[in-house]
């Protein structure tokens, strides 16, 4: 029975402590946050839950095995080194620190202890197939990605939209594709608040030759959460807001052929068969507390790692860099401390499966 | 602060737990069901929530006044009867009963007790815009309803599909066009399980004139929850597995002018706006606990109360008939308990406005 | 060299012509039409196709061989008998005729001359890959089919909502299943315009055990062209009105397992992929009409032959009797006249393939 | 009566043919293609419309009013330029030609004579209600535009996708905006043909502020045509690839509130109706023709003129030299030639309303 503290009882704590409570090997100790009403509300949903409103109580606490951080994100670095240093096991909500130096201290102070950040989309069922799809080869070459995550708001205080929205993005991306960009762009407007970016785009390069583009807003009138992998062979589309058919394989693609009759290269198409792929109905963020527990118990280094954490650090990092410049691409892969993360690798475990 | 009480822990009991913890002015006392798994589960997920093997335990209880009963159908009447006899307020998971007299001995048990039948999409912000729409004449004379609620499964064990999914569109019907229907009948096929339809078509036919054709499946590749109200003037079509865009209202129609040349009857079209009304994002399912906890508080009969609850099973009872003989219209309207409810309708108070 | 005749240039008439004229083996010798503007109209849209007040001047004319009858219905029978008279093969918009007795008279005219009718959805490739799934055994045993004919408008000066729309639905039901129905009902309602119904059910039962229940409507907001196919092993849903993916096959489906503890039967589902078909590009009149020159050339009987045309109006007299009678089933396969097409069943011959 | 010459019988030529046939105040006088295979087609489909594969022969015909210039981008400029020397009125399908030295040269040459290009989206009904709203003021400032035009192929020979694709959103822009853009910047993949982009973004600024980003590809599962508009008050989306509801208003808005209790900018929502615009049902390369022989006729110069023309043509080149230069970003407005044509305005006509 691993112990859970949980910092921070705003939009995510709570939905972090219902997950927990619904796992058989978990228990949720204590829960801090500095606002009344956010306790009382704790308390009232979840009769049985500790509250306190001071985080070193949290911190203290023997029954604290793990302590997951939900609180914003300027403090993330802080309250983790603190619970690190403590002895405590660490699962910091996305993004993982405000800067690559924080996170590389962070992966420092480490050691043995699990550091996990909390890429959901990474524990997304519907992530992993599209993930199998394109790693499998079935769809050839990536040759381009297209990402758009919109919607009508929310507007971050002291962020704009690539930190709010493009670490999904981001971090599906080097997932599904198995590598990290070499270079990264941004271009963006600020319309409602001077200074802080609501409609942005990104663009990526990756070693093995595919590019990608991502487009993110906070003044979009409807909900957009889909990427488009083009491959040589294939093109599959991942749609999060499609209630059912979230990952869709088309048996669509262009071949350059033989020479025409006056020398020239003809292009052919094919269109065939487009098929809904299966996905099992799972709540992600109950299989990314599931594997928090799992790593905690058998020492193992999560799948959305602290590595991938910094990694998506230094590309927000240098997006903020481009913007300055007028959209100039940035190299990245200089934050390296592959080497500090000991522990090995853990093997994920979707639910159904393990059923 | 009202105590709730909660029989049955299956698919519907954690729901009504979580949404009743989640009210500022009600807590859940206890929870009775009979498999220890399911107490279990209701101890990890909700830790201060005391379970019991033996429903008597909770009708016994001092701390509990209203009784929630979510347990199978052919219990429904005989512990909703044990529960207004213990003295408790009682809100019974839908449909209400199996039988119209079981329907009318609860009513006469209720006295000034509360007597709720879980309708739940009374509660839903979305037929509510809908029923302003249809009740504010915006749409004209209603000439015909169109309903679908299809999906693959849940095949229940021992009622059809009509007593499955029709409860929906029955108390919907009834709610929005503010009338009950005269005659009703139904036909069906059996492909599955013999002698239980799992694909079923139902007419309704109001005083008003409004027809209405309902059908249900069990076997349909597709989630389809709609419905669609043609009137005089305009249309409007309810679409519940829709995201954001719930309720449609169309600015067409079709008007019979004066005659042509020849004498005949000339038809013409309108064609105008299409426009999508805003919807509360709420939860129903939390307004309904709420509005039972109101309904406690204040003495009042609610909006989903026992005599819908009774018109509803008194449908599904005739459907039966009408299956029986080829699909004959049945009368409807002969299980009268009107004056047998004597507290005064309680205003449903959704939570946006309230707030 | 096929020539072509055509009577009536209202809303078909044109669209014939311009299919007939794109034909590598065709051309449009007459058309004849009462009014002057529509005499015009054809004249400056088709250059050097000729015009006739006097449909007479066509059916005598020595370079028509086969004549189209885009006429009112009412018209169909005697102008059919007229041109099979002159010795013309014909092909007559859908519905054939009437009634069954005008049909047959036909049949019996027709001796070895190419008598087809306009169905033109048997000519739809969507359709024909439709069938392929269905006739091939793919989703097993079918169980139900569901379909919809929806529309505002358009509204037929004599005919109710079955004999416009449900002329599709009932040839395609044919085509796909490969049998014809034993048994029809038929209900309706009548808000627009008292005696005509504008919105209608159909029912029907087929000798394989399969039932079919029609909707057809003038009266909805929405075009919805769809059916659903549920079968014992698949399900697979056409809706024409999507661009694209107008075939979709469900591996999903329902199986009455082992009994359980109790000794109760169990169900289980299946979900797993869904795969949009690939439907060739042809527009179906350009191959209904080709066909119709094919079987000419060859002598051949074509797939939607005269025989198919009387099942269809035999369906359609029937839903009038059973909707005189409160929805009555009335029996069908009376008018039988097989032997009376003795010509060889054409292979149809779709475009691309030939190509 | 207005005589039409057509030059080139491809793809868009014989569209031509037949909507200029299907006005009341124009002839289709000869049609002039090298392709005798081309020229057949024509001959069967168009009965009495005159070939020839000599197109000077259509130049010095004296029925030639105005000729239609519907052959590949490169011989747009010399054959535009014989026909205006010859003294006929030009239609010129997009884009206008290669360089804006050549269309420079055009508009020089055109005088009193009619100079038009195919800008055929300004002709299309959703457009024209989209231009109402934006320039109605209805959704306020306009802070940025988004469009996507996408699909599978069609792969042009010598032009990447940028140049096959962008002329319409430019149109649009322009059209819509009614203002020109003062800078473009572009960046592209290239991975099935060297050299040629078959993804690209463009980014544009206008002098109101207004800030723009295109998104075209060849290499995209499904067709998209779709561009949104968030304004400062409310927002539209047009989506061509819609089958009804082509032009949809979104009253949803953000607006920066009075500052919190901490001193800092507060942001607020308003999420409202949407509502689908009606859009007239007409086509859009209809109305072109019509207007072209309209423009003659009255001697005006269109809605789509030459100067509208070029400045698409300068956005492209620009483009150019964009995609040399890493994405940078290249000014606009130096190719004026406003004065050059000096006939007043055309008022476009839409079909509908002059009926």
């Amino acid at each position: 029975m691993v112990g859970i503290g949980v910092l921070g009882a705003g939009y995510w704590g709570p939905k972090h402590i219902r997950n927990f409570l619904g796992l058989a090997d978990a228990r949720v100790a204590m829960v801090a946050d500095l606002v009344p009403e956010r306790r009382a509300s704790v308390e009232a949903q979840f009769p049985g839950v500790r509250t306190t409103d001071d985080y070193r109580e949290v911190l203290a606490s023997p029954e604290v095995d793990g302590v997951v951080i939900a609180t914003p994100v300027s403090t993330h670095a802080p309250l983790a080194a603190e619970a690190l240093a403590a002895g405590k096991h660490v699962l910091v909500e996305k993004p993982f620190a405000r800067t690559v130096a924080e996170c590389q201290n962070l992966i420092r102070m480490a050691n043995d202890r699990v550091l996990m950040v909390g890429h959901t989309f990474l524990y997304n069922p519907a992530v992993r197939v599209l993930r199998d799809v394109v790693q499998g080869g079935e769809i050839g070459e990536v040759y381009h990605v297209h990402a758009q995550w919109l919607n009508l708001g929310l507007f971050q205080r002291d962020v704009n939209v690539i930190w709010d929205l493009a670490p999904h993005e981001l971090a599906i991306l080097m997932y599904v594709l198995g590598q990290s960009p070499t270079t990264i762009s941004a271009r963006g407007v600020d319309h409602v608040r001077p200074g802080l970016e609501d409609i942005a785009f990104v663009d990526l390069a990756f070693p093995s030759g595919t590019a990608a583009s991502l487009h993110v807003s906070w003044l979009d009138p409807n909900k957009v959460r889909r990427m488009t992998f083009v491959g040589s062979r294939k093109m599959v589309v991942y749609d999060d807001v499609e209630p059912v058919e979230k990952v869709r394989l088309f048996d669509k693609g262009v071949e350059l052929g033989l020479t025409g009759p006056a020398g020239e290269a003809r292009v052919s198409y094919r269109v065939g068969e487009v098929v809904a792929l299966p996905v099992p109905a799972e709540e992600p963020l109950r299989l990314e507390c599931q594997h928090f527990v799992d790593c905690i118990a058998a020492g193992l280094r999560p799948l959305s790692d602290a590595l991938q954490g910094l990694r998506v650090v230094e590309m927000l990092e240098a997006t903020q860099t481009s913007l300055r410049f007028s959209g100039t691409a940035v190299p990245l892969g200089g934050a390296g401390l592959n080497g500090a993360l000991r522990a090995p690798a853990a093997v994920f475990r979707p639910m159904t499966r393990a059923a």
